[in-house]
């Protein structure tokens, strides 16, 4: 598709680099930026520079912060001996919409994947180690995602963190809710089954 | 999900005010951009302002154009006598692509949509006027979408350009080739019923 012109071209390539942007989408967004008014198009592009200048990792989660700390590392009022560990910065957006959990985080920036090449040295693990024996943690949650990948890095991280004498647990796994028996596939519903709890009634 | 701080909360609007990208595409491609190499954020930046300030609109046919005039306007060796209609500037790197086609180009810009309040006045339909009459023009090839605007607009424009005494064409529609009759829907295969064409055997 070299019959676009220089920047359009240039463009178009830049948008291709994006997740989930493929060929179509980034010949569409760059074209809706060539009709967009130039003030709109040029604040896309400032925010881009901005967040890129201004937003770096929280010094001691690994979240994403302006300044030394992340929003939660500076709140006070976080449960210190609580601490989840997550993936991505974005994990704790999700988990922060529950309203369920009042502790601290750790952000690994990534789970383990062979495939990939990313052991336990390309995450943030030494650093966790560094925090646990500083912050007082009585629990760590590990909220992984439930794929190969977070399985993998959730039970690394179990068989490292239990000799330390902390309690480590695992988010459960299971149906979702308002789903539907029917279309769970096997491996969610062998979960639900294997995580099954009393009923209080 | 104002949980975020000020530069990626105004990355991630900014990213979703583009077409295809939803909220957690937006959120997705601006963590995506937080973790990349800031040269490679700035590049994406730089691409955009690029674009903007050095791409406008060909001064006769309203493609896409670095200068005063765009490639097809610029190409000598294409027939001046055959003008093929379309709606936006990515219509004609589909029809460049099939090779089939050896004239100039008019991008009109959009298409006439009542419900979006587009009609006429809002496209280049005045400056193709001004064309017909100045370049010796003897086919019209109308290659709107073949959707309700697309329709319309074509229609339209064949009722404006008919007592000029130019032929006016339209594209084709019919069943894709390496399609499955099963699958075609019911209008789509009307048409293709419509345009039947004696087999030369």
């Amino acid at each position: 598709m070299a019959l676009y012109e220089g920047p359009v071209q240039n463009l178009i390539d830049e948008l291709g680099r994006l997740p989930g942007v493929g060929p179509k989408s980034a010949q569409r967004i760059a074209f809706y930026l060539l009709k967009a008014a130039p003030e709109d198009a040029k604040r896309l592009a400032q925010s881009i520079v901005d967040a890129k200048d201004r937003v770096s990792w929280c010094r001691r989660c690994f979240n994403i912060a302006e300044g030394e700390l992340c929003a939660f590392c500076k709140d006070e009022r976080r449960d210190a001996t609580l601490l989840c560990i997550v993936e991505e910065p974005r994990d704790i957006v999700a988990i922060e919409r529950t309203a369920e959990f009042r502790g601290r985080y750790h952000v690994l920036q990534g789970a383990i994947s062979p495939i990939e090449g990313v052991g336990p040295d390309q995450l943030r693990v030494k650093e966790l180690l560094h925090r646990i024996s500083g912050e007082g943690v009585e629990e760590i949650i590990l909220a992984t995602n439930p794929n190969i990948e977070g399985e993998a890095t959730a039970m690394y991280l179990a068989r490292l963190l239990k000799p330390a004498g902390i309690r480590v647990t695992r988010i459960a796994s299971g149906l979702p809710v308002g789903g539907d028996l029917e279309y769970a596939d096997e491996v969610t519903l062998g979960r639900a089954f294997e995580g099954r709890r009393e009923v209080d009634a």
